[in-house]
């Protein structure tokens, strides 16, 4: 197999191959919150960029998530903590959901062959998929708007160990490289690594330590969420 | 001061700030190469994005450097090594380059309040014209066709260190941080860590592995070229 990462979403067209599965992950909050609303029994996650779009959605009566800026946008339902996407709440229904870095992320990869959603919470089973699927896979980093950012960085790191321990993996490119070194320096604590960066203050700012916790805890998810691209719906892979 | 890094020209909108210096780098080999050139006593550089362009110059009697893909191209003068650039060769001319990756970053910054060319080779010189201008400092990765590479992101990580050496710097970027935990690791021996990388693969393919030596040396050169708005070349900055 072959493993590539690309650390930002305006990044994507110059890693993009034919037959890519992209694994769109933003650690702080997005794609622990996609799996943790799945795994609690949502049909399905109506991912949009645009927030006057979810706000026309939440206006037809769709249960809709919606942050800013590590914020939860007043019109919403919920923001982007996983918590609070509880199993009564959500189970059975359709969740439309916007944030500032992952919606955005999934945009600029709905053209790969394949999309999942992935971060620490899904980790096994993501790799999982990946050695079923046995072709590329591209960790996109949502980063934090177009910028790169560690903790996604990190989760690369972190599935690029954990694939070639799994299977034979090509780890050629440079951003692999980069990314597996950081998750040297930072494996033994990646909270504690993650407390000098950027976004980690900003999700303090905002009250949401238990949040960062949640987010870095491998394998709390046993779903992998995927773009349906007929519906535009992301659903649970089977 | 404030450093940040940029992994990508096409990342730079994001990075961007009012009064920017950039210091474009390119490690192997455009910015090594115009520092010896400058150094040498070329008076200008004119840098250009396009062939087509270059073969233009080429036919109005121009000297003219023109790599793509680590060759020289078949109508130029010089290729991309330093060593072609020769004080015979080059004192008291202009010279027309253009690289693969060197020459677009160079365009994708020329917006900034001021825009560097830097290396392992002018660091020492850089380091002081940086401290002078004391504001905030972005080393713009040329990288391979707009991917993060590994050895322009540790010529950020060798920067931030320098620099913070000598003045107080804020180290606030994840991406300053990602660059300086990769230069921590790569440090005691650059030229042997960045052998399991593309790039250097494709050096050695064209032959060019003395390049790479010369390419890693610190203060082989005290020049800092400097883009000039006003005539739109690259010249020694005083």
């Amino acid at each position: 197999m072959e493993i590539d990462i690309c650390f930002s979403p305006v990044l994507y067209p110059f890693y993009r191959k034919e037959n890519d599965t992209v694994i769109v992950v933003d650690v702080f909050r997005a794609s622990a919150t996609m799996c943790t609303m799945l795994a609690n029994g949502a049909t399905a996650v109506i991912s949009v960029a645009d927030i006057e779009e979810a706000k026309r959605y939440k206006s037809r009566g769709f249960l809709v998530g919606a942050e800013r800026n590590a914020r939860q946008c007043d019109f919403a339902d919920f923001g982007n903590s996983p918590f609070d996407y509880t199993r009564e709440k959500v189970a059975g229904k359709e969740v439309v959901f916007t944030t500032t870095n992952g919606t955005q992320a999934i945009d600029a990869a709905k053209s790969a062959k394949q999309l999942f959603v992935g971060t620490f919470s899904n980790l096994e089973a993501l790799i999982q998929k990946s050695v079923e699927v046995g072709e590329r896979v591209v960790i996109l980093c949502a980063g934090w708007n177009n910028r790169a950012n560690v903790e996604d960085t990190l989760f690369g790191g972190r599935f690029a160990e954990k694939l070639s321990e799994k299977t034979t993996v090509t780890l050629k490119s440079d951003a692999v490289k980069m990314a597996l070194e950081l998750w040297q320096s930072a494996k033994e604590n990646p909270l504690e690594y993650l407390k000098s960066t950027e976004h980690y203050y900003r999700l303090i700012a905002n009250g949401v330590k238990s949040d960062a916790e949640y987010c870095l805890k491998e394998n709390s998810a046993s779903v992998v969420p995927v773009y349906d691209k007929k519906t535009k719906k992301i659903i649970v892979s089977r």
